[in-house]
């Protein structure tokens, strides 16, 4: 199983709507990935590592899927409709990754 | 609830045992914490967003726990013993962050 996470920086003064995340642009992806996209999960940043620090990522979500090739058979025949709602929560450039799942569950 | 995530950024040259982080430091981790980790994951970097390109965190893993204070309460009395044992598996330093979980399995 893969993982894709999808992680926004906290800049300051970056807009980003994390009740519009939830519940819509996340809802939005998963119908139309339908069973490409196994799961997802939603991260709220509160905090980097040091007392006082603040988070790396303002928000973060990770999409689990059998593998890379059905990550993307599932988003590339909507990566249009999906980016172009992007702008309806934020003005950030995620950072994007591709991870083998070790350990899905201890 | 909450996540608590270890990333290690993926520097050119560096040292990652995944295969220590997997089998020793993380099954260490949970039982040094007991019951204040509810479970954790481990991410393998294997690519970035652009086609070719390398992943941001060679390795990540993540403990979910009940608060903040459950967290520290549980991490706490036993960092020194486990930050000990992050030499055995790596020279890199991790970027943590502490994030409210938005969404656990969709």
């Amino acid at each position: 199983m893969i993982k894709v996470s999808v992680m926004y920086p906290n800049e300051p003064g970056a807009r980003f709507d994390h009740d519009y995340y939830r519940d819509s642009h996340l809802p939005l992806v998963k119908r139309l990935m339908g069973d490409g996209c196994l799961y997802y999960t939603i991260d709220k940043g509160l905090a980097g590592g040091a007392p006082g620090s603040a988070p790396t990522y303002v928000a973060m979500c990770h999409f689990f899927c059998e593998s890379p090739a059905s990550f993307q058979a599932a988003f590339g025949p909507h990566a249009s409709e999906i980016l172009a709602d992007i702008a309806n929560y934020t003005d950030l450039q995620p950072v994007m990754q591709l991870s083998e799942v070790v350990v899905e569950h201890s």
